[in-house]
């Protein structure tokens, strides 16, 4: 979003972690700030050296460290990347229980570090339960060795749960152990067109119900996101006719015949009842991939035309969507939003993982504008405030959200959390000016 | 086990939060020692006032707040009873993520406090990824209120996740928020006997795979537990031969057709690969419970005699029964099992949830015993050291495990834990005596 700008002068880039440690001692003991770095990929600031700190690339420590076929318990260094690890683990019969776009560059310790959610949250659940242990480097160059590989461990407080969606201010992770599932041998994609988020969320609810244990992903998408696909990318939209909504759906399973036949069943299910009005079923992988192509290429195409204010929001399911209604409506009556070049908004989609009622909204804009800006903020931050959802679902705080946490967590809560930096960092040379 | 005696001369039964707050301000201005209690079924004396501490029961606060049934997320009272709360859900169509032995009266609070594991962890995962949200009393009085029902909140460090395993040593927890799955039409218990464990680790592979999305419990025996079941409470085998070891394993899953045909083609292969010996397949609601009864008949069984050394470990699977090998050898080798009254142990037994790679390991005694004391313990922690185990998998440190978490974490690691006592308990009023 060229929203923040690196000025470091020096990177690091450590190839063990006896090296993160002499390299964080050293920096504790001179004050100097240092910035944790993982792929790059992250959309709130989090990774970029905004001042003069230093970069701590954690690149070079790649290896994947061992991997147990009989548990699915994999150990990895923090700088693997996740699509290398899925991959390996793909011929092990096994599959990283996370997925997101940025899948080939994002580094796993940067996944951890800023609790990523994606894809497969839905099916596998979050970082929380499936990391089994870290490895990380205070700030005075302690080793932090809890890098278990048992699935139970009930002896004291699980320290490392503050290390997930730390986000580099606590101390940097080194190395991984996580549970990743079976892979599923059967997976089947399909995509609806339907008349309105009412009906979205009753399909949400049937799938739940009739797909339930091989449903693993249920994904939603707006009219004006898919038309920005379609206008961006050349390409034949899979269904006939337009509609407000799609959904996109995904199950995996053990057994092919089985999840054809619950698939089926569904489909009927939600064609006689009225719930959805089209649909369309991937064949082969090809088309699995093409029907994807129009959840995931959203995120890109809505930069097409200059500037994306991107807002990534928990909001309880019911009024997810509305908030992509208010955000519209507020922009066009201030007569922001149209087709000439005079508009500075081209449009306002709503997308995200319906099942984790998560909801991304971007607003598309021809170049940034302080009148959107603050026709937006705080704006979006008290709408989510008003409905308990949170200013940030799975991106972090970083350096965007930092002013903003308040609008989710109350003041004991950021009191107890400024204690948990106050513990771990007496000196704040941990990617300052961020987070909490 | 009758291994500790609660001597406390006040308990206090609080019928809110701010009851509870109170309470705790008022005992941490007056440095009085409390101890939170739940249902009162933990294992290792972590709910028992060893000295003079004040009992905080939670048994009054025992309301279910709200359950959403889209996203299945529930808000309940920390006295809540377990059974309560599922058989709520079950009305709803839902399940509580966590089942154990003791749900007729342990509590949820006590359960998050403790992290308890139990049957469904194979299944649905640990409460660090299935708790969204906590409410808890800091010993000064504070409420922090982490009640969130978002299944994605990137806001901060997730300080909640400290009370999930905390034992009631740095807060009470007053409410909690929980992520509960639909519950499944179908489900399907099968009992098997098996030649050695190298084959019950071949059937935990097979169904895995086999089995995969459906599969919820794979549960492991030895014939000496199954033997003392049998003895104790006068019932006919479920398989007419006996075999060294017995796996018991359960699916749930949304389509009865789908479930059956899977197990069938998953019995077949392991028969007639010769992995499984023999085996029975529960056909209705009676049977399983009966199946069940045979898995969790154990823990009772074992204590007929007058006493049991219980070990609740984490060990590697390969190694997983090693270790009752070893410790019978150990114990019959100094004499000290045999089927007369001279002889203080019956017999040394091992069971546990294998999925879990968590071996419960228990000395059916006829008396407690100094002998069989000194050659149980530190030997059984040395050698979970040895494998880097856990000494305590699901039932926490308490008091009974308190002076063995060195086995299991490093001194790095109970430092970084008596920070965290520290910074949240700095009179040391919350549980004393135990824990870290």
């Amino acid at each position: 979003m060229r929203k923040y700008k690196g000025c470091s002068k020096l990177v690091v880039k450590p190839g063990s972690t006896q090296d993160v440690s002499k390299v964080l001692r050293y920096c504790n003991e001179n004050s100097l700030a240092v910035v944790p770095q993982g792929g790059n990929s992250g959309l709130v600031g989090g990774s970029v050296p905004v001042y003069d700190e230093i970069v701590i690339s954690m690149s070079r420590m790649n290896r994947i460290r061992s991997f147990d076929g009989t548990s699915g318990i994999m150990v990895v260094d923090a700088g693997c990347i996740l699509e290398v690890a899925d991959k390996f683990l793909a011929e092990k019969n096994h599959i990283f229980p996370l997925d997101l776009g940025a899948k080939g560059s994002c580094q796993i310790g940067g996944n951890v570090a800023t609790n990523a959610g994606g894809l497969r949250l839905l099916r596998y659940g979050s970082l929380h339960g499936n990391v089994l242990g870290i490895e990380a480097v205070l700030p005075d160059g302690t080793v932090m060795d809890d890098l278990s590989t048992l699935r139970k461990n009930n002896t004291g407080y699980d320290i490392k749960q503050l290390f997930i969606g730390g986000e580099g201010t606590i101390g940097i992770i080194t190395g991984v152990s996580i549970l990743c599932p079976q892979r599923s041998k059967a997976r089947n994609v399909a995509l609806f067109g339907l008349e309105s988020f009412e009906k979205a969320q009753q399909a949400f609810r049937v799938a739940k119900s009739q797909l339930a244990e091989i449903l693993s992903a249920f994904e939603l998408m707006d009219e004006q996101g898919q038309s920005m696909v379609e206008f961006v990318n050349q390409r034949t939209r899979p269904l006939d006719s337009r509609y407000p909504f799609y959904c996109l759906i995904e199950t995996s399973g053990s057994n092919p015949e089985h999840d054809s036949e619950k698939l089926e069943a569904f489909l009927e299910h939600v064609m006689s009842e009225d719930i959805v009005s089209d649909g369309v079923l991937a064949q082969d992988e090809t088309q699995m991939q093409s029907l994807w192509s129009w959840r995931e290429g959203i995120s890109e195409c809505v930069g097409h035309w200059g500037g994306v204010y991107k807002y990534d929001l928990s909001i309880p399911l019911p009024e997810l969507y509305n908030l992509v209604e208010d955000t519209r409506e507020r922009l066009t009556s201030a007569g922001l939003v149209g087709d000439g070049d005079t508009f500075p908004v081209v449009g306002v989609v709503g997308f995200g993982h319906m099942g984790d009622s998560n909801l991304h909204l971007n607003v598309a804009t021809r170049r940034y504008d302080k009148e959107v800006e603050q026709l937006l903020e705080p704006f979006v931050y008290e709408w989510i405030a008003g409905r308990n959802g949170s200013v940030s679902a799975e991106h972090g705080l970083g350096l965007a959200k930092k002013a903003y946490v308040g609008y989710s967590r109350s003041d004991t809560m950021i009191r107890l959390m400024q204690q948990i930096k106050t513990l771990y960092d007496p000196n704040g040379i941990m990617n300052p000016y961020k987070y909490i």
